[in-house]
């Protein structure tokens, strides 16, 4: 037998014996020796079955006691979609690489400003004040809706978007993810479709999955979701909610016009439809664009946002502007499944650096520094015949198209064998349609190793 | 006319006109003014209608705009149960009021100690620690799976409690709530049974009611749950999963035995349940009670805790503990709807408290204290013929029965009114059938003007 004919041998015979229950869930499979001798095969392909077995899920293994059979309960999975070949990049490959590699990884595909470009000072002084303080805001739960003042300073800033809102508009959350997830919950039910743009950020797509909506897109341009399509699947998948970025699209880095931000909301009372705009890279933009629930004053349309990319991604706190009523039941959920939001102690802190006079400083400054490093990385980038999409006016993404019909999936695994990690288009896109596309963060670009991984990646043409 | 039938004439009015779309979602109601001269009633009678509309969620007032159509979209509620009388007694009545309630109100049913009885000296000098540290703790999202120092911290805890784990088996969460709320998107579907005790901790009906759960009761005794029927719901209703306290029970302090545990872990094997055992109240114990997860090994029991009780409330941090599979899952599972974890400033801020050589001391000295109080707060109680059902080993809580069938949750709304936060025994029963008990919190007992106002109130007939 060849070797792949023996592994399948051996894993057929393990599968056997679970589905006719033989062994059953948390069985401890036979040693691999012992099944090698008593199949007739190597113990290594016995060890090769048991590791593609173990990617399947069907067995798990228990460091130092053996593999064991998984729980017939087929555990509900977020992970997981499209064609075999692209299970290494699903909607969390970026997440997980980024999140969960050390800081020896370069990550010039993360969603997040290297720590010495974050106001760090400014949070230790926050800090030496939080710890002097009230000794109730370091042990007690908070109140449900949140910290008062940072609700008010939230809604100062709306206003200032031209959205009228007061602090009972406003929730806070654990993060914007946690925001979006709680108007799911409320707002949602399992089967109902819900509109993203084609590409959007990852993490929609995974939150969507946890809550068994489908998922329908429509492309994305550089003034908006292309019309004609939007209208299209308005009327023909009837979805019950729009998901999108405003202020700066994520990972295009493109800003909606006027005039579609108009149109898309017509279309959305003509089908009664709502909206979630996250607005979480709006302090980045150079100058007001629009927004969608400032057209809409807070009808159909729910706004969220975070501070984790001008403040901390540490100090997990989000929030959800929305009409009072839908703001009093998402902060009930919020009671019942988080036992209330983000930890007062965190919120106090975030409230501090956010007025400590230095913050408004440190946001020109960023924007200063992010115009450079941009202009910069489109410059070496180019050099490669790697070209951006659209030229940001704002925030940290580039997308960009890549010469050639590129296989950026496999150049992305490839590079992550060399300890850098890229963010591949196909991870932001529905369709999976944008595997010549990659976005970058131009404030991870220092240094030109990744540049030369990339370089040096293109040049090859075996990059499996 | 009569008033109320002036009243309801005002609101049918008003809910033909949103039946017949007249007024749609969002729209502005009729001035009062306005209405009530058109329809020939007073003012204060359409102002009247328009409460009774914004109560049943039909229209919704917006300071000083006026009232609105609420959405036709029936956002989906977690609160709302049982009988109309009980409705101010929902499962998220007491988080609700003990949470937003100022300092000025005091607290006996609240679920938390006084800033005073915990190690805030020991939470300071933690925070002054990590305000020194790496600035990237301030700023960066941490690893997925949570600070690998707590989650060893976490393991040899287990370990001690003889459950064999190492750092893979555990997951940090945002809160012991959102710990529940991970396992129960990983492993049930809406329309899934799951079978809690009667009574039980009051959020765990509100975070099921939010997954579209079924839940099934079984009657607590002092030994834990009643056998028969546990072994009769599990035949008849087959849950998926068991859902309780080990250590000390919540609300009523009471210890499962060992004979129980073992007959209700076989009980699960043969009825192919899983456990979820929450374990928050482990430190509070005198000596190790029955764990269901060391007698099974993780097999199909996942644990659950928190550092709420023991550290502090505002450092939001739970945990869970579960085979390394479903942790896997369980992990992806919280980068999508919450981008990971608890935030790594706090979790590198309760490491550094929880290894700072004074917690074992804090814990000792808080056991010692409670029983102080407990002993105190039985005796005080008793002198109003209010006896506990059991008296605990250890923790906070204290499950009384009130003499004669008192109405607990009418006398619970009285004494909200002057000022006192109590939780009257339905709010932790699924069967609504525990309205002559109240749980108290024996550390927040201090001074006597609680007591006070629970005499007078019993004293009263007329405590509606």
């Amino acid at each position: 037998m060849a070797t792949a004919t023996r592994r399948s041998f051996v894993m057929d015979h393990i599968t056997r014996l679970i589905q006719s229950r033989t062994l059953g869930a948390g069985d401890r499979l036979p040693s691999v020796r012992g099944l090698a001798a008593r199949l007739g095969v190597s113990p290594s392909t016995v060890v090769e079955a048991y590791d593609v077995l173990a990617a399947d899920g069907a067995i798990f293994a228990l460091r130092g006691s053996g593999f064991f059979v998984a729980d017939r309960v087929q555990p509900f999975a977020v992970s997981q979609t499209g064609p075999e070949l692209e299970r290494e990049v699903d909607p969390l490959w970026v997440a997980r690489q980024s999140i969960d590699s050390g800081a020896e990884v370069a990550k010039p595909g993360c969603g997040w400003m290297p720590a010495d470009w974050m106001p760090v000072e400014s949070l230790r002084r926050a800090m030496r004040r939080v710890t002097r303080g009230d000794s109730s805001v370091l042990t007690d739960y908070g109140n449900a809706q949140g910290h008062a003042d940072l609700r008010r300073h939230i809604a100062r800033k709306l206003h200032d978007q031209g959205v009228g809102v007061d602090p009972d508009h406003v929730l806070l959350t654990n993060s914007g993810s946690q925001a979006l997830d709680l108007i799911c919950r409320l707002l949602l039910k399992p089967g109902d479709t819900v509109l993203v743009d084609d590409p959007c950020y990852f993490n929609f797509q995974a939150l969507l999955r946890a809550h068994r909506i489908t998922v329908a897109s429509v492309r994305h341009t550089r003034n908006g979701p292309d019309l004609p399509t939007f209208e299209n699947v308005l009327k023909e998948q009837r979805p019950r909610l729009y998901l999108t970025n405003s202020a700066l699209h994520n990972p295009t880095g493109a800003t909606i016009t006027a005039a579609t931000a108009h149109r898309v909301l017509s279309l959305a009372e003509s089908y009664d439809m709502l909206i979630v705009e996250d607005a979480i890279f709006s302090e980045f933009e150079p100058d007001l664009s629009p927004r969608l629930a400032a057209l809409d004053g807070l009808d159909r349309v729910l706004t969220i946002g975070s501070f984790s990319k001008t403040l901390s991604a540490s100090l997990r706190c989000g929030y959800i502007v929305a009409r009072p009523d839908w703001i009093a039941a998402l902060t009930d959920l919020q009671v019942a499944t988080n036992f209330g939001g983000p930890s007062p102690m965190v919120t106090t802190l975030l409230y501090a650096a956010l007025t400590d006079g230095s913050y408004r400083k440190h946001m020109e400054a960023l924007k200063t520094r992010l115009d450079g490093a941009r202009n910069r990385t489109i410059g070496e980038l180019s050099t490669m015949g790697i070209v951006p999409w659209v030229k940001p006016r704002g925030g940290f993404y580039l997308w960009c198209e890549f010469p050639g019909q590129q296989d950026v999936a496999r150049l992305a695994r490839a590079a992550l064998r060399q300890g850098v990690v890229f963010a591949p288009g196909n991870v932001f896109s529905p369709t999976q349609s944008m595997n010549s596309f990659m976005r970058f963060n131009v404030s991870q670009m220092n240094g030109t190793s990744h540049l030369e991984v990339l370089r040096k990646l293109l040049s090859r043409s075996d990059i499996s």
